[in-house]
């Protein structure tokens, strides 16, 4: 490239970012021209044509237009860049042995049924029956009393009880662990199921060669005071979607075994499950301290 | 940061990243891996909070909700942030003396009345008359006869015909250059306009001190066979708005002097303005060559 092209490309950047020196919120301003930066620096590194340029508004078009109050469309195409789960790490710090946390996902709900230790979550969601179980330690290994849990999953058709529109409430619970920081509940098998792709960013995906599929997980949400509000999800180890998931939401960390129980063993509590087959998973979590909260060390 | 911390940034880019492997075309693949790495880049440095995640969303989703048929809010996005004009740049290297690309906006038509050399395109578009002149060359400095210059603006209340709804033709033309590669024309002097400001993009002009306003021009398309097409606007040396253009379209070498004429001063032409004031203005056009045309030294 000439050094009058480069000078003209640079000289562009330098008027861009300029152009929001005057922004009153400096944190607006900051992020407005680091944008600015890193757009045109794409832009100028793959030397886009404007025939790509002119793809680009129309795939950004189209998915607008599908985003409505039900479908996020912008979401769903942050997740696939990765952009959810970068957004994720950088907001949870690595704390030591902290839990990994991971991308929240769009099927979460308020106001869950509280479910007693050793209670089940399934409700009317079809699945094979997993029992799940651990303790809520900090980070300084202290058994965690009264951390508030939730949990939620898709059930075994790859449907999370939200996305069926009847007002069932299945496959999802909150409860608490005990004075030993122990929890314990029934749940199901955890089964794959594609994001949504009938929209642009299907489209996107084919185009690419991936696969819209989400590895099987359970999604946690770990709250307790003091503590790092967790979000995160456990994977199936054996499941093959996991080194391509669809939103990128895997850590090696929270990949655990599901352990296979054939119908003939009998379940620890004394449950009967009408001899289904079934199986357990264990998933000891331990929460990073609140980098929002005063540490007691500084006193009142 | 901890090396932990920055491992597991790092290796969702690569993951990320390696996830586009497969995609079948080549350039598609180029585009999303820098895409990727870019946007992991803007994440990663700004340290992008989930309340700023979720604000870019609803950002997105507003402009796509904002764009249909007849407004297109994602150019306008491209357009403040200057994507629309490094885009432009980078598909106009710098050639010699070869006049500089300017953006194209969003108000030209096909099938513009022609106008005879010398002849007027301001039709019923209100305006002080102005005289525009100039020869096209070749970057050789070999005058260009028969070229096509296609020149269109907005009127002196700052809208383009188009914009009025109600199918006028007015302020735009098409003409050729004569066998010595000079054009004349009658046009009226340009004034400035926002660009639409009552949308998300408006909303984030206002938040970061940035004017909507766009210095007044005049816009150009010159073609002509074995030249690369030219799209430019000129400007005007004095306006206030050069340095804040909205959409980053000025280059010094666009400015040129509009020459305000006395209602008492006579046209070359002899036209009779009815005792108006005019001004006069030259634009000396020099085309690169074409790219993609066969150099004639390589024979048929």
């Amino acid at each position: 490239m000439s050094t009058e092209q480069e000078s003209r490309e640079a000289q562009l950047v330098d008027r861009v970012v300029a152009s929001f020196d005057d922004t009153p919120d400096p944190r607006l301003r900051h992020l407005m021209q680091a944008l600015t930066r890193h757009l045109h620096a794409f832009v100028r590194e793959v030397r886009l044509t404007e025939q790509e340029w002119q793809q680009a508004i129309q795939f950004l078009t189209a998915t607008g237009h599908m985003t409505d109050d039900r479908r996020q469309e912008f979401i769903l195409l942050s997740d696939v860049l990765g952009a959810s789960m970068q957004t994720v790490t950088v907001n949870n710090q690595a704390y030591g042995d902290a839990t990994e946390a991971t991308v929240f996902g769009p099927f979460f709900v308020e106001g869950s049924p509280h479910i007693p230790h050793g209670g089940d979550i399934a409700g009317s969601a079809s699945g094979q029956p997993c029992l799940v179980e651990g303790t809520v330690r900090d980070a300084a290994g202290k058994p965690v009393p009264n951390a508030r849990i939730e949990v939620w999953e898709a059930d075994d058709e790859g449907f999370y009880d939200v996305q069926y529109g009847d007002d069932r409430v299945a496959a999802r619970g909150h409860l608490h662990t005990d004075t030993d920081g122990t929890y314990r509940f029934w749940a199901i098998q955890p089964t794959p199921y594609p994001i949504p792709h009938d929209g642009p960013v299907g489209r996107l995906l084919s185009a690419t060669g991936r696969s819209p599929m989400r590895a099987s997980h359970l999604h946690f949400l770990v709250e307790a005071p003091e503590c790092r509000t967790l979000v995160t999800h456990i994977f199936v180890r054996g499941d093959a979607l996991l080194t391509s998931d669809s939103v990128f939401g895997v850590r090696d960390s929270l990949v655990k075994d599901f352990e296979p129980q054939p119908a003939t063993t009998p379940t620890p509590d004394g449950r009967d499950l009408n001899g289904q087959p079934w199986s357990r998973v264990r998933f000891d979590i331990v929460l990073a301290p609140d980098p929002g909260s005063r540490s007691s060390t500084l006193g009142g």
